[in-house]
């Protein structure tokens, strides 16, 4: 404790403004775990609200001289554990760095911090006639840093990429409280190895990310929704195919399964087809050629056996419609819990992502292991990636619910790497998903992921636990994997 | 020299079929540099011309069992010296593991080993109905391993990227002889660390690239070109920021000046206008809004004070003058030649990039730097994205000429960096600009940049003097920059 007792003075005396570095049990509550539901978290030695690049550089240069874990932290919104607090840590949050540092129209760069939350990005490069278009679930709350160590999704990666095809350059802080910057401001550049890159996704555990310079686009103009019901999963699967085959490059092409629907309905009415067995819902950019290209979207998902086509008459339909898809997670959370009045209702959000063509395998593959293990799972996600967020729902006070539950998780990240799959598409690893990562990766890449874990954080500090698959010779399954594989 | 030869025998002994394992100096010539005018190259032990990852990985082994430096090498097309061999070395050449082993049009994605040709690759797409747009100015004789490992650019980058952006999952022979398999083959994926990524450019000092997956697109459909010829460089300069700065996105936007005008007319006599102090040429996709967005370049041109605008009519015109800018290189080349009779006439082709906001001042005073160091210097290059390629006329068979030139080439990478700009673009490291990386690096992330090489060859064996910059605490820039800076 000697060491926890000398850390803490270090780390008051380093960041000395009140407020900053939280020690008390219930100002560090909040800070504890993101959104994840089967993960557990620790107890820190002391949070710090870094409001500098020069705090959090001070916060991890005490922990580096104590050997105490280091655990970064934005919105806390991500659904992985990645960044839950583990015992005796140091919690960096970030969440106060929240600057606008500069947009260059010209350049169609921003250069935020990392507290800055995703939609106020948004909404700035809008005022400057431009888009920045990553929207992952959360993107009303996350913030762009948890965004970029996530290597976040969204919504529109189907046409506009992940959050890491928007990272130009990095100030990163090191295990041992150096400050880096890597990448550019150019609009090309193959100057050094790509850290950018390598720190973009790596969920706090190479280094903490304190500025981040992005890349604009130029609005896409209007666009046009189409929406299209089907009796079965097979028809909404078969139609994107068709979609991708036809050489189509949508916006966005989302599914929603019977259960989301219900859920969605149930949540806020809004007259969606609670009979369908799926719903599609597309988006075409408009040039002048929007309207053919929706038409043929339609056309397509006639063909492929869709009931109800409907293109979507204005914009405020088209949100309303994307509405529906974004209220998803909270929908199937309500809907869990009033599902099991007296018990404890939630559900379990898994991330897997398989070569589009196997869409429809891994879908009714899905409901086949919910079948067998007896739980509900709904089915919702970026279908035009191949990249589906199955909705696990349990009783959390339900021992065997819960037991079941997690056996479909792990069946499901099964499935998705036999079809040629990932155990995550877009969440990441955190905590969750650590052995299938060793899984996925083989022991190869196991070692590699190592050794370049050590290279940056020798001491392992960098939120150990999360990201990486157990290190080469451990199982670091969960009992509940070792059980069930892999 | 007992190494050597035990070395020698047991590559024989690994890779037994007749004319796989080169050792004479006749049969190693063609091996022995890629086309950097500046670098110099070494005598290696032996050439392994390989046909299969597993007669990579053994060379490997053997070159690490011996301590012997590895060289791995394309269509040796790259202009940094990168392919260069070094002494004692074993060179690998891909070019014979040249197969296209899938496209998958359906996921849009293609498997190719590393000798594939670009040019193939592209045509292979086509008559799949898609395409693979990275374009470097070699690709009808570079291999698509060469491109990864460089991360090359091209004419098609200003709007759909460098060549990093379409590799999805590559295998990788690491330092050991063991064989990687990283990325994925769905259209997103977070799982682990993005080894992908920081292989591709690494310029084969991390692995060598056996295998890889990329990305392909659907076909833009038309594209229209405009071509403006100004009676200034700052002229065309401004009329690339006005096009960026209306919010378009063009598919290629390419400057070429006065001299490299001058040197491809003398090249091939096509009627451009000689007289022009720099000519912009730039294309739009069209879908039926592309007659709009070409006739809003050809006002913005005007508007930034072009002579002649002209908008090509058909497919063939615009052909012609791609073809204009794409034989630059060699025109320039041949015009340096026949500009020293009796000499030894050469161009040293530099590559720096800066925010697009700076290219008149980039070009302004790369102008300035030829004239004080009394070089012909041409400038021709990606406008869009603010990637110059000055080419700098020298005399081989003058050393005072030479060293103008030398001095020309580092004044030009100075200046880029002062404008917030980087050394290198696209063309890579390689062996040229080693010293300038560390410059624009900095001792962080030069530290950090070897931090990861020795993490992943810890005895260095992998392309050894190239991409990196100088250890920490070494100067290793050449006498050339010592005397210039950085």
């Amino acid at each position: 404790m000697d060491t926890a007792v000398d850390a803490l003075a270090e780390l008051q005396a380093a960041i000395p403004v009140a407020g900053r570095v939280l020690r008390t049990t219930d100002l560090m509550a909040p800070y504890l775990r993101d959104e994840a539901f089967l993960c557990g978290h620790g107890t820190p030695l002391a949070v710090v609200r870094a409001h500098t690049t020069r705090e959090v550089a001070a916060a991890v240069r005490v922990a580096a001289a104590h050997g105490l874990p280091v655990v970064p932290q934005g919105a806390r919104s991500g659904l992985t554990g990645a960044a839950n607090a583990v015992d005796g840590a140091i919690v960096i949050s970030l969440t106060a760095m929240d600057r606008i540092i500069a947009v260059d129209a010209a350049e169609r760069t921003a250069v935020v911090q990392p507290g800055v939350i995703t939609a106020t990005l948004r909404e700035t490069a809008a005022q400057h006639g431009l888009v920045y278009p990553p929207d992952p679930g959360s993107w009303q709350i996350s913030t762009i840093g948890g965004n970029v160590a996530t290597n976040a999704g969204g919504m529109c990666c189907v046409k506009y990429g992940v959050t890491g095809e928007y990272v130009l350059g990095l100030e990163v802080v090191l295990a041992d409280g150096e400050i880096l910057r890597c990448g550019r401001r150019t609009a090309k550049g193959v100057a050094g190895y790509d850290l950018t890159s390598l720190f973009t996704g790596s969920e706090g555990t190479l280094g903490i990310i304190t500025e981040i310079t992005v890349r604009l686009r130029p609005p896409p103009g209007e666009s046009r929704t189409v929406v299209a019901s089907f009796a079965s999963i097979a028809g909404a699967g078969n139609a994107v195919a068709a979609i991708i085959a036809a050489g189509m490059t949508p916006s966005l092409l989302e599914l929603l399964d019977r259960n989301v629907l219900r859920a969605v309905e149930n949540y806020r009415p809004m007259g969606l087809d609670t009979t369908a067995e799926a719903l599609l819902l597309a988006a075409v950019d408009t040039g002048p050629d929007g309207r053919a290209a929706a038409a043929a979207i339609a056309r397509l998902c006639r063909a492929a056996g869709a009931g109800e086509v409907h293109t979507a008459t204005d914009a405020a339909e088209a949100e309303m419609l994307f509405g529906a898809r974004r209220m998803a997670h909270q929908a199937m959370q309500q809907w869990a819990i009033s599902m099991f009045p007296g018990g404890d209702g939630g559900v379990i959000v898994d991330d897997v992502a398989v070569p589009r063509g196997r869409l429809v395998e891994l879908m009714t593959g899905i409901a086949a292991i919910a079948t067998a293990q007896g739980v509900l799972v709904s089915q919702v996600g970026h279908a035009g990636d191949g990249n589906l967020h199955p909705n696990i729902v349990i009783n959390r006070a339900d021992p065997a619910s819960v037991d079941a539950g997690r056996v479909a998780f792990d069946e499901i990240v099964r499935l998705s790497l036999a079809l040629g799959g990932t155990c995550t598409g877009e969440h990441g690893i955190g905590m969750l998903k650590t052995g299938w990562l060793a899984h996925e990766l083989g022991p190869v890449g196991v070692r590699l992921q190592w050794a370049v874990k050590h290279a940056l954080d020798p001491a392992g500090i960098l939120n150990p636990g999360k990201a990486l698959a157990p290190p080469p010779g451990e199982n670091g399954m969960t009992p509940r994997q070792r059980r069930a594989g892999p």
